[in-house]
């Protein structure tokens, strides 16, 4: 059995359900700080971070990795028990088998090969893992990188080991996230009897030609990185439950995920501009999770493409698509940012899992990553 | 101090939050049987109905009311306590003052007086009062109606005392009301995540076309006893309360007011027609709670015209406004109904009150309204 099959075998048995590690950093640290690696525990309330660096010096390489998961769901739903990793028709079943701690144990074997191969590596190394990526992400990779900053530790290259793979495994990276911005409306109107209309003011027929527009709005076209800007009602609410009252305001709740061809500030004035038009009397707050961004063309890309290319013989599309991930708050200290990791299909389903074959590929395409921006010639 | 004051008074104080009769209906009964009317307990549940008939000819006349009131409210609120009323400026305040322990009062007195003066009067008179027309109204003049049919009983006129004046006593009156049909729609979505939006369908978006329709359409232009038929969302929701997910189905509950332009078929099939121009996958369920009714052009009417004209030297208006009340049940049996009462401006409300002067006059009506159909000439 290969090193990395193994360590993720380990790594899923572990239950670490967000915001739990559950002992799985301790493993990595057991691997890593034989070689140089010093390990550093950066816990903020439940969560736990490890930041585990070898050298000091310039360009700084990072990967970055969760150890947590989300729930397994109903258990019966399971084929084999999600915490009982189990292997059938070539494929590694548990979850977390895809997201991400197959990652986590191809970077931990990448890193123990190439700095067995290259004890004297330009520049240095760490890897940032986190135990609240699939939670709230307030006591995770944020805090740890406001440390950081305070140090005056400035990332160069970020990798982040989430699940970037669609078909095959390398076929897609991303190279940037859109922005996720979150709207809290709350349309006022006046109470009273469904018997007596004129004498109310319904907010949800007040409202209803408003929420048609900002459903059917486009918002933009995208561009060459970006799928275009899309606009999603994630709850809605007016009433008081009786049949026969007119409710005296709605409230609504929505998302942004946005591209970079426009500023929170842009989408903010429209939405606004799309109330007032309509002549509504409403309160509205917004919530930014994250801005959008974009590692264009870069050492990071080129090395990552061109370790694929030769680990695979795939060439890579670089994408953007898909949810918010820790990058997000890496990339605005102006770290190049990619993620890699294997195919997304399973992730947060029944019977999540990974292809053992690219457990080992995704080790060499890491190791190849390292040897093309990290060896010395 | 008038009678008539004098029993609303002793009626007030009768603390008869809905369903509760509090001992109303045994001062009417105290009342009115030494003067020949037969008392008959009608009651179902925690409902109290009292019929209380004077012979047995026909035709007959009722004069239908309710003793029960809705609840006060804030009783830091009210100006004196709403259950000790109190005399200020010429007017009674207290609960049920206007709605509709003086219509009560005066249907009482009227009766004494008439039927003094008329012992031999044409056909006979019905009192029927409920302690459940506020509440739920299941176990009131809806079972009643069931009982009086079963018996082969059949009303010809029926007068509601129910407070129908706006500005001045009389100025208007009911001769039927509006029809009331609620609807349950759902309609069904894909629950997907926030990011990745054509992985789900949206049931807000979808369903915001159709619900700016609804809420635009002109369903009929009324006649010339009805207002426009009205549509209202009473309730919507939809969304699992977290930000990033797309709900998977939306629920609307609605009330239509429908005048007799539109029967709830018509109705039925312009809402289902709607939904599926926009493509909906929806379930829909409906339920009556009252059909349109009409008094046109009668003797009821007439009697009743006539005699605000000659104690107020007002000319009523016909209407058919407002809530729906316990008319639509007798209605349907052919009856003529007609609902005439004090003025609604301070019913359900704080310091609800009646003039004082109106009590009178207002039994003073009814008085004539039987002379009018039922004294012997
Ligand atoms: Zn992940
Ligand atoms: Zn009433």
């Amino acid at each position: 059995m290969s090193e990395t099959l193994d360590l993720t075998i380990e790594l899923i048995r572990r239950e670490s359900v967000t915001p739990e590690d559950a002992g799985c950093m301790d493993l990595v640290i057991e691997r890593l700080t034989p070689l140089g690696f010093r390990a550093e525990w950066l816990n903020f309330g439940d969560t736990k971070n490890i930041w585990l660096r070898r050298g000091e010096a310039v360009p700084l390489f990072v990967f970055l990795g969760h150890t947590d998961v989300v729930p397994p769901g109903p258990l019966e739903d399971w084929s084999s028990p999600p915490f009982e990793p189990e292997i059938r028709d070539g494929r590694l079943y548990g979850r977390g088998a895809a997201d991400m701690k197959s990652s986590v144990a191809a970077m931990t074997t990448a890193l123990q090969r190439f700095v067995v191969r290259h004890p004297d590596h330009k520049g240095s190394i760490a890897v940032l893992l986190t135990s609240d990526e699939e939670g709230s992400a307030h006591d995770g990779v944020v805090k740890v990188v406001d440390v950081l900053t305070s140090r005056g530790t400035a990332i160069d290259w970020c990798l982040v080991g989430e699940p970037s793979s669609f078909d095959l495994l390398g076929d897609v990276i991303r190279v940037g996230r859109r922005g996720s911005l979150c709207g809290v409306l709350r349309v006022l109107g006046v109470q009273g009897h469904v018997a007596y209309p004129h004498k109310a003011d319904n907010p949800i027929h007040r409202f209803a030609p408003a929420l048609h527009e900002l459903t059917t709005e486009v918002w933009d076209e995208g561009n060459e990185f970006f799928p275009p800007t899309s606009f999603q009602v994630s709850n809605i609410r007016a009433g008081t439950g009786a049949d026969n009252v007119i409710p005296g305001r709605l409230e609504m709740s929505f998302n942004f995920r946005f591209s970079t061809e426009l500023t929170v500030d842009d989408i903010q004035r429209r939405v606004e501009a799309i109330l007032d038009r309509h002549g509504l009397r409403y309160e509205l707050s917004w919530r930014l999770s994250g801005a959008p961004f974009l590692t264009r063309e870069s050492e990071l890309v080129e090395a990552t493409r061109d370790a694929i290319a030769r680990i695979t013989g795939r060439s890579t599309r670089p994408d953007t698509g898909g949810g918010t991930s820790d990058g997000r708050f890496i990339a605005p200290t102006g770290a190049q940012v990619v993620e890699l990791g294997p195919l997304n299909g399973s992730i947060h389903k029944i019977d999540e899992h990974v292809d053992i074959a690219d457990i080992d590929a995704l080790s060499a395409i890491y190791e190849l990553i390292l040897d093309n921006l990290l060896a010395k010639s």
